[in-house]
């Protein structure tokens, strides 16, 4: 990481104390117990900050680029603040995930549901990541004139993302391989609601709200910024499928097992799109099982069809597409106030672009 | 049940479909598969109609108590509305506390997690029968002044629920008994958060908004409500657990688990506030043990200690009191539009004072 990336991350990173301690004095005001306010705090910690935080700290990027000039501490603490608000619905998202996909570790560490004396409680506690959003929110954004924007966004992306889970939930159980409910329609509907609402629109569009960008009857910015951030979206998560399966472990960071847990990758769905019958009997044979042997013929399969040329056409094609999209932004600031502007986007997309991790 | 009370559920009940429909027509719109758009439907039927439905009709009750008059078309519709958004959010609530407590039945069916296929699955679905309080309020009431209000009031009780759901979860774990942990304040505090916010203040804050009753700086009436409506909602959650142990099941419908199942019910903290060293030792040693005898034992201890004639004394002392808040309402209208009524609460009182089941 950068020595400038270091820097930035640690000044988003220390707005979170403040965000937990005014949930915690929440608690305290309301009387709350104090095991059930240091519950409150372990469940914060724990789930909260570990992560990469890029979707938080792109609320920041994103709002002083479009006011063009850096942030005065006001405007900085209420843009990381939104963005921990992001994080926290990622929280949600995660800690909930685990628990339905049984999952061991996350970040590195045991999930939150397998830490001792957590289990089930875990279910109320993701509630309680969730609720933080609409407290803080309420908080310090409550006379905004966009107040009711931010929380309908919320919303809005909130139940998409649940949405998202659902089909991915009922298309790709762990503990049960049918092929035959895979698609890359699927896979593309799968990625854009569980995934590119809220790691790629909402970010942008919480920026757009905080510089007080209007809707507009026609030709909304909103619209306009959703057409090109749901687009790369799913180009970073086919992405992300991809580098599962061929990137080495050790530039990943971790090892890759969507082929073990029958995930309803962008490879599988590819490889079923292409593949002979023959090649067919031998994804349905070995996806999806819980073994090195099984993971290895698919793995071979996958080089067979030539995913790799596939993938890499894939990425130059999206490039240029979502290239394109942004050009059509105009650059000229209509009238007064502050309008969208392309840097947003090509911050994200540069970002994506032929990534290793 | 008479026959004014059986078509006013009718009533009620009809409008359920509707809202079933509209949100099922969104993910038809938003493209989702068949089997996530049929998932979903069964996951609202199975979950959301079935109760007493008591809250969700007090809404539709108190609008036509503050309006003093029968509702138009219009105005049924939109407060039977509000009435089943507060059903999803208990929905909400017990599908995901079911699982917290590995609970088996609910409503004289299987626990939605225990149904086939369903599993951890009903995680995600318990969050999509949230999600869809926040669509139908969109949807309805994005131009009312008031629909900032009413997303507030729904985030706030949604939290103040989870919160006394962690009190109780971290105080009363079913599987691990520890009496010390309980107290007749530690109940008040479930009690209050868990059941009297959602169960109690929030039907009568719903129809106050929808009725345009506003917010005032001084006496103001959303925080009269609340200050009579809260000791109404723990009056009845102690009644609640009163009849638990002493109604006769064939009254009461159910057989009373409370105490086999390590509840921190009224009952236990009454006990334990009156207890000799020599009963609390029968306490510690039988309480909460998944044991027919030990249950007897308990429940011998109860009459020794004379809990009925204490619950006799806290229904009368509770009985006199909330009337007395309720006096404290002006009943004249201060100048024009809808002010809040007396009536509203005593609705409330009746239907809970001395109630057998
Ligand atoms: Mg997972
Ligand atoms: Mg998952
Ligand atoms: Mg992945
Ligand atoms: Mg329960
Ligand atoms: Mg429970
Ligand atoms: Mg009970």
């Amino acid at each position: 990481m950068s020595d400038a990336k270091a820097l930035k991350r640690q000044k988003f990173e220390a707005v979170y104390p403040i965000l937990r301690d005014e949930l915690l004095a929440y608690l305290k005001q309301e009387g709350m117990p104090e095991d059930a306010i240091s519950w409150y705090k372990r469940n914060l910690d724990y789930n909260v900050p570990g992560g990469k935080l890029n979707r938080g700290i792109s609320v920041v990027d994103s709002v002083e680029i479009l006011k063009g000039r850096k942030l005065s501490d006001d405007e900085y603490f209420k843009s990381a603040l939104l963005g921990w608000c992001i994080e926290l619905l990622q929280a949600f998202f995660l800690v909930s995930d685990d628990m339905m996909d049984q999952s061991v570790t996350r970040r590195g560490q045991p999930c939150w549901y397998r830490v001792e004396g957590v289990s089930y409680i875990a279910i109320n506690d993701s509630f309680m990541l969730e609720g933080a959003i609409y407290y803080l929110l309420k908080k310090h954004f409550r006379s905004e004139p966009y107040y009711v924007h931010l929380l309908e966004l919320f919303h809005d992306t909130t139940f998409q993302t649940e949405l998202g889970q659902l089909i991915d939930l009922i298309t790709a159980p762990e503990d049960h391989v049918d092929l035959s409910k895979f698609s890359l329609a699927k896979h593309q509907k799968i990625v854009i609601y569980k995934t590119a609402y809220y790691s790629f629109y909402l970010p942008v569009a919480l920026a757009m709200y905080m510089c007080g960008i209007p809707h507009t009857p026609s030709n909304d910015p909103y619209e306009l910024a959703q057409s090109i951030l749901i687009p790369l979206g799913e180009y970073f998560q086919v992405q992300d499928d991809f580098l599962d399966f061929a990137a080495p472990p050790e530039v990943l960071g971790k090892i890759g097992t969507d082929i073990i847990d029958n995930k309803c990758s962008w490879c599988i769905n590819t490889a079923l799109a292409l593949a002979t019958p023959e090649q067919r009997k031998v994804l349905d044979e070995n996806y999806g099982r819980k073994d090195a042997e099984a993971e290895k013929r698919v793995k071979a399969l996958y080089e067979e069809i030539g995913i790799r040329q596939k993938y890499a056409e894939y990425e130059e094609a999206a490039y240029k597409r979502i290239m394109g999209l942004i050009q059509t932004i105009p650059e000229q600031p209509s009238g007064e106030g502050v309008t969208l502007k392309r840097e947003v986007f090509k911050v994200f997309l540069d970002k994506i672009y032929k990534r290793q991790k």
